[in-house]
């Protein structure tokens, strides 16, 4: 089966590498699957890279290369990164596909209130207090997308319904058979 | 079939990029491979990068990575990167291996007279002038493998035997069949 690339892109919290993970893990006995989260990339492939905006582009950039690579062989590469700018993510989906992978775009959409409260990493009270710098959505932008092939709102809807969402699109990009 | 790494170590100009090309040429028809080659990974993976030991480190590190996680999913993947500190390039064989994917260490060797009087790149002019800082074989070290799966002296034997030879190492690893 053809490989492609599910990039879930979201504010820090929105729920990207746990939907990434439920998805991947129900469709990794039918299919190769591959997640490549942004916090392990920063620590194997962006050590050094700050979170400015040529930094953070250089990271998804890098991300967009190795989630190439896999799909070349045949793999589907989920991506849970916050990859904050439009033009950065448009870029990214334009050389995957150029190369001939499918790019499924998922906006991972939870409201700023939400993903403050929830907070599963304590990084949201250390940005509003200063200690991070350049933290998404708090003292950084986050540009949503305009067109994704699909979003979820994680605020809203249930895990099971986000995932099966997510595994429909797929289905109709032909990245899943026998649904 | 099971992936793997062939790990193609050398001075710059020894002839691993060559070699790697064309061994995955020979195979590309078999089996899945794919080719990292340094200087491509040091821009899509590492611009900004040095090439002072810490850096030329976490490059050969980086390159691993992608490595490991291609032949996870039943990739060969050619490694050609000077990778010249033997610590280091120990270190990743012992990663891949701990991941189970076997390591083909090639010692791709030609004198340092062989390659400086080649200079493909005209890269050891520009080093033995001083306008190339750090350069492995000249103003930096080159620790050849102890243990090299496989050693080919490109001033020696002609590009089809190194070829052959290269080849003849992986179908005793079991990574390509039908020889």
């Amino acid at each position: 089966m053809r490989g492609g690339i599910v990039w879930l892109t979201g504010l820090s919290g929105a729920g990207k590498s746990t939907l990434a993970t439920a998805v991947a893990r129900e469709l990794a006995t039918r299919r190769p699957v591959e997640l490549l989260d942004g916090d392990d990339i920063r620590t194997f492939l962006s050590a050094g890279l700050s979170f400015s905006r040529p930094d953070r582009d250089t990271n998804v950039q890098r991300i967009a290369y190795v989630a190439r690579l896999l799909a070349k062989h045949g793999v589907l590469v989920f991506v849970a990164a916050i990859s904050p700018y439009r033009e950065t993510r448009d870029a990214v989906r334009a050389l995957s596909e150029a190369a001939g992978h499918p790019f499924i775009e998922v906006y991972v959409n939870a409201p700023l209130e939400t993903v403050v409260a929830r907070d599963v990493k304590g990084l949201y009270k250390k940005a509003h207090a200063g200690e991070i710098s350049s933290f998404t959505g708090v003292s950084d932008p986050y540009e949503p997308p305009l067109h994704p092939e699909v979003e979820v709102r994680t605020d809203m809807s249930s895990q099971a319904d986000c995932v099966s969402r997510i595994v429909a699109i797929m289905a109709a990009h032909a990245l899943v058979h026998g649904l």
